[in-house]
């Protein structure tokens, strides 16, 4: 079925013949087309105009629930072919790399049969519900050989490669101390029906959900968390049903750790999926010896750089706008103080998987990286639930 | 020679029997490869995978001042075929519309071949240098019956869109004050060399340079503009040459002015292109009888909005981040507080285009419209020369 | 009458042998105890606290509209005699300076008896609604040979002190543009009732009620205004009467203004007092070629710097919290960060006020260079008139 | 000796017949004059200016360290007598109130003999370094039926009551978390001298030393606490010392604590003196229900409020500035936007002492909540050392 799109494919940063370098182009397949899904779409069509030095991709074939919304998805999406068979995509031979972009709790069986096929992957985080599931995850990743990487895509942000920039030069002396923040109200609203959210089997609640986009940011810019000590709350107790009555809610929508870091540093993490007001919320404040940075995601486009170099009666946060000269805003922008979107940190992401794949140094967390982030997340819950510090490791 | 791309084009939201649709297709050309040609260039790789409904488009032709150089970016953008002469773009049966992305004195001749050629238009602001070729490019495209529009993409985003709401419904009452004012600080060094843009025949400075983008912001918000008064200065009388002397320079960039608009409000426009610490501000400030509304370009994700309908002891301004809720955020991303970037504004841009080609409601700047903005920053440097009052019609 | 009072008098920062030294503490008058009647009195009980090395001050007599208005008014601010008659505190053979906080219209009058019975004088702004009365003013300060100083308190501003150091060491080279606001929204409500302030005979409008106080700021931090060009502009053009007819408003609460200053920097002026949202901006944007400083009085307890030493890639605003290292912050607070407020500015004012009477180098707006600031204002009323640019001297 | 003062006494607020009133003045007396006793000081000069209905007072006497150096204080800050010994001053039978403003350690011993006395007490916060000594100024409180209140400033802020008052009238529906921070940056320099607040008779860090502030709001806002599990860190191991040495620092700058309070509501409280870049921060954020509440006493004068009432496409945090609609903003200035300063907060603080004293309704933390807060400390010390969650009571 899906073989009458194979002439008609798009190939993205072609050159001249394509059909001698049709074997050289990178290879694209994607499965599920939901939020992440044509957020992976548009990196796919937007890497190679971007930067055109990332390689040239092709999209190849599009996996979906069922094949009339798969094929309508490839029309939209820019693939050549479409099933209705996840599995068609993993196997076929054209895919090199597969974007993994379903829910949660699918990705251990179609990643792990993607690697057992032979293809790189492109996973979105989180790796697994269930922490046995992401290590074999990350064993099947170790055992395969290919590349297997997850889609943190904050830590592509400029601003924070700047951040991070920052601190290996140690513009901020050493760090002694780092607050971490995520934030957003998509769950606050209290009349909201009770649904899969509020369930113990979706997870622990706003922790797995959320934390592990503010231990990516830890992870790259500080190493791994080494002990941990976590509260939980449920601002709501219990929530209408659709059938009119009651039920209790199991999750919680509030998470709040101390941490130490490897590094020593002290450090506090805290979540709030039912946080009114807050709509993307990540702040970051690190304190160091010599200076503070601050960045809220918010406002993704600014950093606020505090330094004790500057005179003292010139002290003061400085709001740095991104610019060219922050790596890679000038391929999206010559001009400074225009600023990207969310879309363009995938479109990052993307060239980062590009540049793994091609086997030269890269930004990403991978598998193996990942799985020290659900660790921890796995780590806070039964601090929780024990009530005392945990040892991550 | 560029015939060898014929079969190897990129098709962008292809359906299932590309062979049959591709007449259905809109065929893209594309002159000029620049900031704002690969801007148009994302776009067109993007707009059908953002805006699936907005209509299917086909990368067909790329010119560039050389052929080689065509066909670089035309394998890095994804067009079929390149050329090294642009009236071999414009003369392409299979191109249909015609990103027009080259330096702005080259706008009337080609803008004015294209139209003749049968091609659609969408041609970068300004229209042209001189007031009278604008005309000649406007009535060239009255007589063509052809879609002509500009690149005013500040116009598209939703913030700004949202504002345009918010006025209609009067939820700030009735305009009586606005303020406007667009500054970077690209020419600010006064070590940096002297260049063309200093130079007369680049114009007048910030004023034809800037004033255009407020212009376009006014003109969808408010219409047109009656009178104005101008000052321009100049921040460095004369700039160090290449061979070490120093030469006069010959436009401003300052620019302030006071105006009348047809409708009666009171205005300011005030724009600096030598204004240290301003990377890409556009900051508006309107003032009506219940309340009042500001934006930021360098903060483009959120507007604030102040009502007298809130309680007396509760009133401030309101900090709203763009969200799915702010038509066409939601194309994008669909949780709030995300962000989007300046490319995205052109991809909004490209979605109104393809729309008006279909015949549907668009919001865009078309020749006819972009004509009055040009006749108004005439006047404003008309208005100066001659230190007085001048009516803008 | 008053005579009760005078052994009951309150001292402020007496010493030892208050008898002794009576003659050496400034003997204080109040005329006049509305909102700035209050922050004089305010200021005058606190200045000898925060500021020892100021000067010991008596407050002497209080004036006011009736005998037993003053009387309660002197018991609140401390004042030993009260008088219903304003003459009988600037006949007070103990009386030194007088504070005169008196409406606008009453100050010819006062003040020039003031000066003439010998008195220092220490009158709010603006001098007069007319220019004659004000040349008037000046022209007695001058044969008096008294400190006549006026009350321009945002001058006195720690961050606008700051300010004018950083614009003296040239931080941010040599300044090229500049811009002001000054809005409030205290007449923004069309509902409202027409008043006095929306009558001719109360001047022109916001141009003299609100555009002395930036002119203030222009005066001690750039110098004398050389050329204006204004408009000026009506909100509403008729409001409601307490009868339930409407009358034509007769003054403009929108003042918008082109400026050539004496030393060549080109500069605006903006004014609203109609603007829904402001309450207390004034709002300054100042640029140089080696930098730019922003300032909001709505939070006077900051100001942003640019400059281009610091390196490329963090270059930035920075958000100056104002502290001890800035004059005279440490004299009311000894940690950075806790914030003056508005009264506190009066009690910097009486502090150089008491520099001046004692010979100190202080930093106030005598009548000679209010003089000059009213000059401007009322060249700018006479541009609108004639519509064109005019010349102030 | 102070008695040569006592007929140069300065009264403030008296009225006509000062002699008569005398009795029925508030007499005041001053302990220490250093950061804090200044702030008393000029509380007590302006707070019947500020607010004439207060009640009148009269600045009794003065105790310092020494006779010579309590006399000129004495006559800087008004006070009609002067004492080089504590004793006297709280021994004067004309002193009716004590503000205690000496350094922590000596509160218990100065604040017992003052209540003994039969005064009442304006004490400066904390009550005490050890808990024991806490708890016997509690019971000698008590048991002298006295007026015994602490100096908890924040709690006066006109923002933070406004911010009462909206919780009170469920403006943001049921609050179900709260996050509270407060950094300074005075300890952050690695380079500065080890000195007496790196010594564990201090105290421990942060802890005591501020953690005090946010404290008191949280007490005046939501009540006790409940449960604490504090964790504690050392920027920096050891300074240097004046002999050139170094020596290991032996209290904690950074402290941050999860709590449940005893109303149910999960909240945390981070603290850090040597915070690069943070002056006076005491950052609060308020969740609930039905929207949610921001401030910063960095930015002291205003507030952010989101509600869920607001129409959904303008949702956003308003930023509230606070006027005269803020009691008691209106007694300082009567126009909005202005500011207030910190110093103005101890005037209010000084309001309600007056309206307690006359058995008016008060906002003040009195010994015996001011003993609750400094349990919670204590309790957050203990969960450090053992570890683990402790139950405040």
């Amino acid at each position: 079925m899906s073989d009458t799109f194979h002439f008609k494919g798009k190939w993205i940063n072609q050159s001249i013949l394509v059909s001698e370098l049709e074997s050289e182009m990178v290879g694209v397949g994607l499965v599920g087309t939901g939020f992440m899904g044509k957020c992976h779409a548009i990196a796919w069509n937007a890497v190679g105009t971007v930067f055109p030095e990332a390689g040239k991709v092709r999209l190849v074939h599009l996996g979906e629930a069922n094949e009339e919304f798969a094929r309508r998805r490839a029309a939209e999406f820019g693939f050549a072919k479409a099933s209705g068979d996840w599995r068609a995509v993993i196997d076929d031979p054209e895919v090199d790399v597969v974007s993994l972009t379903t829910p949660n709790q699918f990705h251990p069986e179609m990643a792990i049969a993607a690697l057992k096929a032979g293809k790189h992957l492109w996973c979105e985080k989180p790796m697994a519900p269930a922490f046995a599931d992401a290590e074999a995850m990350a064993a099947s990743a170790r055992r395969s050989g290919k590349v297997a990487v997850l889609g943190y895509n904050y830590i592509q942000s400029p601003a924070i490669r700047h951040i991070g920039k920052l601190l290996d030069e140690q513009a901020i002396g050493e760090v002694n101390h780092v607050r971490i923040e995520m934030d957003e109200d998509f769950m606050a609203d209290p009349e909201a029906l009770f649904f899969w959210k509020h369930e113990a089997s979706s997870g622990y609640g706003a922790l797995d959900d959320f934390a592990v986009h503010p231990l990516s940011l830890i992870s790259v810019l500080f190493g791994r968390v080494a002990r941990v000590m976590c509260d939980m709350a449920k601002p709501y107790k219990d929530r209408v049903t659709a059938d009119g009555g009651r039920r209790a809610v199991e999750t919680y929508d509030i998470a709040s750790v101390l941490m130490r870091l490897e590094s020593g540093i002290a450090a506090t993490l805290a979540v709030n999926r039912s946080a009114w007001g807050r709509k993307g919320r990540i702040a970051l404040q690190i304190f160091g010896s010599k200076g503070s940075i601050l960045f809220d995601q918010e406002r993704a486009n600014e950093l606020q750089l505090y330094v004790t170099s500057d005179r003292p009666t010139e002290q003061g946060y400085r709001t740095i706008l991104i610019g060219p000269q922050h790596d890679p805003y000038g391929a999206f922008v010559p001009a400074p103080g225009h600023g990207l979107g969310f879309n363009d940190l995938k479109i990052i992401e993307c060239r980062e998987l590009l540049a793994r794949l091609a086997g030269r140094p890269s930004r990403m967390v991978d598998f193996t990286e990942g799985l020290e982030i659900e660790r921890t997340v796995h780590a806070m819950a039964r601090s929780f639930e024990q009530q005392k510090w945990i040892e991550v490791r």
